[in-house]
């Protein structure tokens, strides 16, 4: 909890909702009747509306990416790092939109929310979504708001990859593309943590097929497993030794199979508070968008050529000590845009707190991020 | 099943036992009133006794290291590639001994042995044994079959982590120590994996705090999991990209919760195969003893310290594209033992397997345990 709200903070803000009351076709062949969207927003769109960012949210993630709800909150959104008046994206000079995907479980209609062919909540019945329907509903959010093009669209992780899918899919509605910590696809690698993970949760009895909001319960131990898997790829083998070593609990082992060293603290206590405050359903639809994201598929493999009509500049940034989406995944993408003559920038932080560091306010990637919406601001890629 | 046995092969093998009717002290404490340890051998002991190589298995492994038990069998034992007439472990020159170590499934005493104090299965209340355990069962395994020195004591994995324990509990009884894929103790990141395959098997509704076996049952989900968990880590992403690609099986997706990509298929698969040969107790306990691998940890975490009073000759071979175990992990062993002035040889062979590839024929490992392994026939350190 602030006592006082920081300077640099966006303040206290409320989550908006847009309500879309007509179908929305979908990558499936299905289409939704009608979806709401919430979203959050930081600073003044200008009398040109140009000065619009958007951020996009990585898998667990929401619309509430910077300041707090309420003076009770622990903790600001989950981009306050770099979100703010004087931040790196400087809400002093933007206007920032975040909003919470399809499929989500913060608001915006997922899972949870009914479905009015049945009347009772869609559970696994929603439709697994793709990256380019995010980026379509997003769009249609972009109208609502009055904005034609986006300064920028930015995100980390999967965030990332809705960056990259924007400046193919609407190539004039965005001048910057902002790919932090992403991948142009997933490996067989990541794709077998994703099946553990969905595995996981489908197998705990309490799942019932997806079906457990008629049980009144929540498959508590698959999503928790699910959480700790996923927390340890989000994290290096470096900074997991810097964070917790071998340090046992209670400084000697029991040889029993309760909690023994700090690391499995760790990860039973993020599992467990993951599991009060995400849903099942959504967590197996974002590791499906994950698992499908794969731009260059339709081009033979040619990223380069799912690139070719881009007009957007582009910044990418990885982390050396990130091995979910290693640094040489961003390269892949630098080189495609390279190789299809598209201005690119590309940043290489040298840094041991693996995935997550793309949350972290690491100086050289603030300084990095910073210099590129210097950049933003002073317009490019018109 | 081979059609006929192939020639370097060490042919039919029948396990034997080991009855060991007087109680053995553990570390934790506790003793075992009992045991009986199954083991294999291959070659012939000779007359001076000075020819027998002590083979330790991994976490999953067990007794059978090479050869056949029957001409059904579809596949030889675990460690073949390296263990048979003419192959890098020479059974025409060498005496092999391989245990089912303590708290195993395969027929050596463990949690699903009758526990003589309740007249019913160990279960949970096996004791956790250790490495340093194991060692001690394999002297008095050694005893018995007359053996007062190995030539060498070799393993992968956890396997060589018992090598390297064989080299600080019982100096002068061996006089090679071959440490593969090993590490001088596990790392935060190693340890939260095992956490993660433990929650996954303790969570399981079907688990009953260990007491499975008397509701007829398993907890064949959370091994499932564990096991799935288990085989990403053995992986590289290198070695998973060129096995699996993003193939589909069915060349489309689905847009559902099935299988649709090849390397789900394949963990699926291996995961639900495990399900049916290893027991869910052993492979907790199989854990446990990784985890407290630390023979620093009693001299300041001075492993060299550790070290001081070892005899043997060190064989330490590490891969290249092992995350699990990787290359600097063998690297500190090496580091400790040259600091203490012993004999190590250090083979860190480009391989992009993963950790797994300590059970492949490997060309350039194969020629390095061949060439050590001439080292071994000739003697040294005695």
């Amino acid at each position: 909890m602030p006592e006082t709200i920081p300077a640099d903070s966006v303040g206290l803000v409320t989550p908006q909702k847009l309500v879309h009351d007509t179908p929305l076709d979908l990558d499936c062949g299905r289409a939704l009747p009608a979806f709401e969207m919430v979203y959050e927003t930081y600073g003044q769109l200008n009398a040109q509306k140009d000065n619009a960012i958007l951020i996009c949210h990585a898998l667990s993630g929401d619309h509430h990416a910077a300041g707090y709800h309420s003076m009770e909150d622990r903790k600001p959104g989950w981009w306050d790092t770099c979100i703010g008046p004087g931040k790196p994206i400087d809400t002093n000079r933007f206007f920032v939109v975040a909003p919470n995907n399809l499929g989500g479980c913060k608001g915006t209609t997922g899972p949870m929310s009914t479905n009015p062919e049945t009347g009772k909540a869609y559970g696994p019945d929603f439709p697994i979504v793709t990256v380019s329907d995010w980026v379509h509903s997003q769009a249609l959010l972009a109208d609502h708001l009055g904005i034609d093009q986006w300064a920028a669209v930015a995100g980390g992780s999967l965030g990332g990859m809705q960056a990259l899918q924007w400046a193919i899919d609407y190539p004039d509605r965005l001048r910057h593309s902002i790919v932090i910590a992403g991948a142009p696809r997933l490996s067989a690698q990541n794709i077998g943590f994703n099946e553990i993970a969905r595995q996981a949760i489908m197998s705990d009895p309490d799942f019932h097929e997806g079906r457990y909001y008629d049980y009144n319960t929540i498959p508590r131990r698959g999503l928790m497993i699910a959480r700790m898997l996923g927390h340890i790829t989000y994290l290096s083998d470096l900074s997991m030794r810097a964070k917790f070593g071998r340090e046992l609990r209670e400084g000697k082992i029991n040889f029993g199979f309760d909690v023994e060293f700090q690391v499995e603290s760790y990860l039973r206590y993020q599992g467990k508070s993951f599991v009060e405050k995400f849903d099942a359903n959504t967590y197996l639809l974002m590791t499906k968008v994950l698992d499908y994201f794969d731009p260059a598929k339709e081009y033979d493999d040619d990223l380069s050529a799912a690139l070719k009509d881009t007009q957007a500049e582009f910044f990418v940034a990885a982390f050396t000590g990130d091995w979910r989406f290693a640094p040489q995944r961003s390269r892949e993408i630098v080189k495609a845009l390279v190789k299809g003559r598209k201005t690119v920038s590309y940043s290489e932080i040298t840094a041991h707190h693996g995935h997550d560091a793309f949350l972290m306010p690491i100086q050289d990637y603030m300084d990095a991020l910073r210099t590129y919406m210097n950049r933003v601001a002073q317009g490019g890629a018109q």
